[in-house]
């Protein structure tokens, strides 16, 4: 995920006395922070993951599910002890920055797009700074929200390679932590862990938890789906659950289980704690069906193997070698609603 | 802990591809950062709290341990994937700002100011942080090393009243995480719960680790020792270990701590695991001698009451109802060190 920014940036600044200003969409530059500011110091920042779509009807641009965003970016600036904002405000500015930048998005002049990797978006990043110039540790009385956006290549050139980590010696979140909200404090922490599995060849990191029990929590900065056969039959979808507040609650993972729960209700949907043992037996017992990463980055990325104790596990990838059958199609459903191609209460046009 | 920074500021560029470039000590100014820098989005930053003093008899300036800074700023860097740098050069650079700075330390011009709680001070803020603008999360090919200072007002107004924490519901680090290490994510998201116990009236936060054994940590971002008397009789002093890597590695605990054992041999100076239902006990059987917190920004803040469970646990302070003795005395022993009052290896002076 590398890219360039985009010519604008939207900018709205807060302050305890007076509250948010006016919003302002201008040209992209660097933002002159005082060296006090407190987001240098204390990680006062939290960010969403967006992304904008022209419509393969009828050439508009379209966000999904921008309500989820707005919300989930007041948690974690609640989280992080910067202040709140109007959801439904939030996504007219999103909405508005997004037609501003739509020269990004490519259209081609007809609804006859190729449904492929290829398929064009422009990724936008809301994010929150508190922006006070003061060295003693308390909630900042100022902050900015801004949204800018990158031209980012698409993710899906082949499927990922895991490492499951060792939860004796990392741990990405815990209980009673700031695992759930989307804070910068989950990410750079994170990097060394990245870095020693991308030095052994593997994509991202299987975050484990608990060194006795070895849950399975996210992938990456992404939420994790196991598909396997229970063993009594049944086909199962299984991602972490929130309970234990150290998982993110992901668009793209919650969207995908309310379209497989809705589409396809003979397939069990549970968020529930699970080992990384149980994926292990699910292959060497033969009931393993797939495994897949999601996120909005990522979107929906078919995993290959998972590194686990030493042993490199294979998870089946039916779709040419190179996805499983239910990411496939879950990926599609979730491409028709982006791009436009069905009407859905999930995706919305930009005026 | 508010006050304003001073005139200049240290500053240090880093790149992947040609390493540390020239330092400059420059009029302190905003710092222009691109908005997709990856320290306003993943939190690469870590810092140092250190202050400059004046010796009480050269009128020179002087640093504590800044060697021990300076060990601790580059493995913060590298726990938050930002550069190393050599340990004797930072010092060096510290050194050269301090002098530069040296007008914000009053000099009385004799060496007869008092032994107050107005002994004057200078806080230093070495600080990094990842400059890269690129949304992707990898490690930052770019970094700024900074130096700032402020004039911080001496915390010394009276003994700090500490809230418990509710481990089941706020945890501030955990093992495999980043506790040990100064990194801004560790402390904004302290921010709520420090926010919750300032509304009941409370300093600090004490934090607790683990629901079950209700393990003592910190004290807000200071260290904490209590000191007692043992079942068996001996004077006690009782820290926090660093084995778990949830607790800062602080330079005022590990100095309180060899001057104890060095000076006063016949108390047991102990890091180790212990309860906050070990305090209770303590005070119930009246074995309790008395608590502090210490750190840079605090320096040695004796402790006169602890919220646990419900009770507001009062801890003895037998000098002037200000201070426990042990915490008066490590203080005096320190500020002779730091102000230059005796001659002792910890003492660096600037030339």
């Amino acid at each position: 995920m590398t890219g360039s920014t985009t010519d604008h940036m939207l900018t709205v600044t807060w302050s305890n006395s007076t509250g948010w200003g006016a919003p302002a969409i201008v040209p992209y530059a660097p933002l002159p922070l005082d060296p006090s500011a407190t987001v240098l110091h204390y990680a006062n920042e939290c960010f969403e993951g967006m992304k904008a779509y022209r419509s393969k009807r009828t050439g508009k641009i379209r966000v999904f599910r921008p309500d989820l965003n707005a919300k989930r970016l007041n948690m974690s600036a609640d989280r992080i002890a910067l202040p709140s904002f109007d959801n439904d405000e939030f996504v007219a500015l999103l909405c508005a920055f997004a037609a501003v930048e739509e020269r990004w998005l490519a259209w081609s002049g007809n609804a006859t797009m190729s449904d492929t990797d290829e398929n064009d978006f422009l990724y936008l990043r809301p994010m929150m700074i508190g922006t006070t110039p003061r060295l003693g540790l308390s909630k900042p009385n100022d902050a900015m929200l801004l949204i800018i956006a990158s031209k980012l290549p698409s993710w899906h050139s082949r499927p990922l390679r895991l490492l499951a980590s060792s939860p004796e010696e990392s741990v990405r979140a815990w209980p009673g932590g700031f695992g759930y909200a989307k804070v910068g404090a989950n990410y750079g922490p994170t990097l060394k862990t990245q870095s020693h599995a991308s030095s052994l060849g593997y994509d991202q990191v299987l975050w484990l938890f608990d060194a006795d029990k070895r849950l399975v929590t996210e992938a990456g900065g992404a939420n994790f789906f196991v598909v396997w056969r229970t063993e009594d039959g049944r086909v199962e979808f299984v991602t972490a659950p929130l309970e234990f507040g150290t998982v993110l609650d992901g668009v793209t993972r919650r969207s995908v289980m309310e379209l497989v729960r809705e589409r396809m209700p003979e397939i069990s949907v549970s968020e529930r704690h699970f080992s990384v043992d149980e994926i292990v037996a699910a292959v060497d017992s033969g009931r393993i069906i797939e495994a897949f990463a999601c996120g909005t980055a990522f979107f929906i990325a078919p995993v290959g193997e998972i590194g686990i104790s030493g042993r490199d596990v294979k998870i089946p990838l039916k779709v040419e070698g190179k996805s499983g059958e239910y990411a496939r199609t879950a990926r599609r459903w979730l491409e028709e609603i982006m791009y436009g191609e069905i009407e859905h209460a999930w995706g919305v046009e930009v005026n």
